[in-house]
């Protein structure tokens, strides 16, 4: 029977590593401008794979990358054969993100090896801390690369999508980081059900629940399913600014029509409890064409629409393509959606859920259920097959901006759970 | 009593001189992608007014140049004291425009002069033929700049706007063109009641109707003011993805509010037949904070409001800035309207509309009544408290792009109505 409270102890006796590891990610991924730029296989990120690296070797972890150059930190287990336990998250960010997105599910690995060995605990199977690449969508287009990768489900042709930044390839950015894009695309695989016991990822929370109910913990109940339209584009006409309404085919108006009719199925949904999102990050008429005086005839436009259930998921798109449809009607413009990304439901494991909370009960941490709105590598596992369980830390002011802000007093109760869990579970 | 056939013959006669005007037009400002470009105050603009003024000069007019560098094609009246009748439009273009809009005006101008001249008629008092300089909104951000500076009314601060693609101040062009930006700035006139009978211009339609009923000719009833806000945004606050719907503050979704909430005004006027128009030129997030998970935080708008009487007009900004207030409040957004630019209704001469009407039916050319959605150079007269007077040729495909088309033929009937009048009014 773990004794979770001196596992806490031993947690909170190591807070010096975790504020090193933080300090450490400032230092190498300052943005001039503000906060932290961590691109997805920049020089960047690198710096802090390889940093995150040598701290595991000082304590005492096996330090490995695979074909996506995403970094293993291995406390080898009594049993090499058993299935592993893989704790993690990404460490790249948006530009100009905040110290905490993705990094502090690394950090709470890292503290838990670091504690249980201070335990003098010798696990039953290893316990291996992945640094992960290329979460963020910003970069590629692509979201979960570096997890759909080691799971060898990363889509045929995701290789050749190009950094927005460097104009240059995935592929040839992982050969950079040392990586070999070839074993990617012949879908060879790291982990998968038949190897991996369980994904565990803490996250901080990018609402602002768990900072409203003043409650340091969230239990993550499940991984909203996704679909994008990355290169979406209403075309309309151009016309002069003395043309009738009737004769119009403003594509400002329509897309404004668009955006007006999600947000009213938004509001439908959340009235009856029925929980999605829609994103639409880019807006924009063509700068060439800018004219006080000119009817707009182009707007372009991306979408991501998300929610819990794969049921739900294909009735939001239906109702997307139906509104879609009936402003092309009305309007006598046509939209031209370009493909469609699509990123499945990520479903948590109930047993490890409740075990998270049973624990946290136990060392009187207040916790609530949550869902997690945004994606998380997390749901890349959870699709594969692997049981996989998520935490959320609070956190004030948002994040993917620089002034994210979870205490580590807060990141220090969520990895003793976690922590807590873990020593059960290898005992 | 005037021979209306007779000066019909005399126009249609001259139509070689209209041809070869447009040609020269055309010629002189192809622009490499599509269409004709004459930026306001750039060397494609100075070369037609150059070449317009030798071929007047060839039809006997005296060519001169005002302040602005407007250029005027005088045919000397009888008595040099009487107040003058001025018959102009605007010799600049939108980017990529057509080869008629503005333009035709001038040309309907000469080939009066030319037709009068060969009928023999020695006028009363001066015709003044007007090639206006920078109409165009879409190079300064301010519209009427030639004809505003020739009645003295150009607004303080509109030297200092600088033009889009040069980034030099309109003083600079003015003074490159060989005009005097500390006149207007002095608000020295060349124009106005005082000495000005009454300014007549021709244009071609930019809508519909025309070419719709089958129509050559339009009279129009009146020119539209406008408020204008040429550089305003809505600031939200820039969030993940993951944010819930009520914790948003989504500047896509308020921006699209504000377009609908426009477009179901414009249907509710349309409906109770007052006529209206807005147009947002302009609709745009801002490309360095694009990713398709990203809350957008901000967008740019421009957006044009136009009606026919002044009272409309101060209805439609108070419902404007309701609608504005109404989203702010509801959606936790700001608008920052930046400055409101500003054209007055211009109101059509009844007398003179009249006569083109009576003049038409004498010559059985087919007209109809309808308004000028769009701005013209007339509104700046009309406002300055000159008599004006339009008529719209019919024209098909819109206006402001390269598939302006306005046949000789209707154009020769608009002008042979304006030369009948002028034969008239100089007897």
């Amino acid at each position: 029977m773990t004794d979770y409270r001196a596992v806490a102890a031993a947690v909170m006796a190591r807070r010096p590593l975790a504020e090193s590891l933080f300090e450490e990610l400032v230092r190498l991924s300052r943005d001039p401008t503000a906060g932290v730029t961590r691109a997805s296989y920049s020089d960047e990120e690198n710096r802090i794979h390889d940093s995150f690296g040598r701290a595991a070797a000082t304590l005492g972890l096996a330090v490995e990358r695979d074909a996506a150059a995403n970094t293993y930190m291995t406390r080898a287990g009594r049993d090499r054969k058993a299935k592993q336990i893989v704790i993690g998250s990404h460490l790249d960010s948006v530009k100009q993100g905040g110290n905490f997105d993705g990094a502090a599910g690394v950090v709470a690995g890292l503290m838990a090896c670091a504690a249980l060995q201070d335990l003098g605990v010798a696990p039953r199977c290893d316990i291996s801390v992945m640094g992960v690449r290329a979460e963020e969508s910003a970069w590629f287009g692509v979201s979960y690369i570096g997890s759909r990768a080691a799971l060898g489900v990363l889509p045929d042709g995701a290789l050749d999508a190009r950094r927005v930044d460097s104009g240059r390839t995935l592929a040839e950015h992982i050969r950079a980081a040392g990586g070999a894009p070839e074993a990617i695309a012949a879908h060879q695989r790291r982990l998968g059900p038949d190897n991996t016991r369980c994904f565990l990822e803490l996250h901080i929370e990018q609402g602002p629940l768990l900072d409203r109910d003043g409650i340091p913990v969230g239990i993550v109940m499940g991984i909203p399913g996704d679909f994008r339209f990355p290169d979406a584009r209403v075309v309309g006409a151009y016309d002069h600014v003395g043309l009738l309404r009737s004769y119009r085919h403003d594509a400002v108006v329509a897309a404004s029509e668009f955006a007006c009719a999600l947000d009213a199925l938004w509001a439908e949904w959340d009235a009856a409890e029925r929980p999605m999102a829609f994103t639409i990050g880019q807006f924009t008429t063509d700068p060439a064409q800018h004219a006080m005086t000119k009817v707009p005839g182009e707007l372009r436009f991306t979408l991501d629409m998300r929610t819990y259930e794969p049921e739900l998921l294909a009735e939001l798109e239906a109702k997307t393509l139906a509104i879609v449809r009936s402003i092309e009607q009305r309007r006598g413009v046509r939209f031209e959606l370009g493909h469609t990304a699509r990123a499945a439901v990520g479903r948590m494991d109930p047993g490890i859920r409740d075990k998270f909370e049973s624990i946290a009960r136990d060392l009187a941490i207040p916790t609530r259920r949550l869902g997690s709105p945004a994606s998380h590598d997390a749901a890349a596992f959870a699709a594969a097959g692997v049981p996989t369980a998520m935490m959320f830390v609070r956190n004030t002011n948002g994040s993917h901006n620089p002034d994210e802000a979870m205490t580590i007093d807060d990141f220090l109760q969520a990895t003793a759970i976690l922590t807590g869990w873990l020593a059960d579970a290898v005992a």
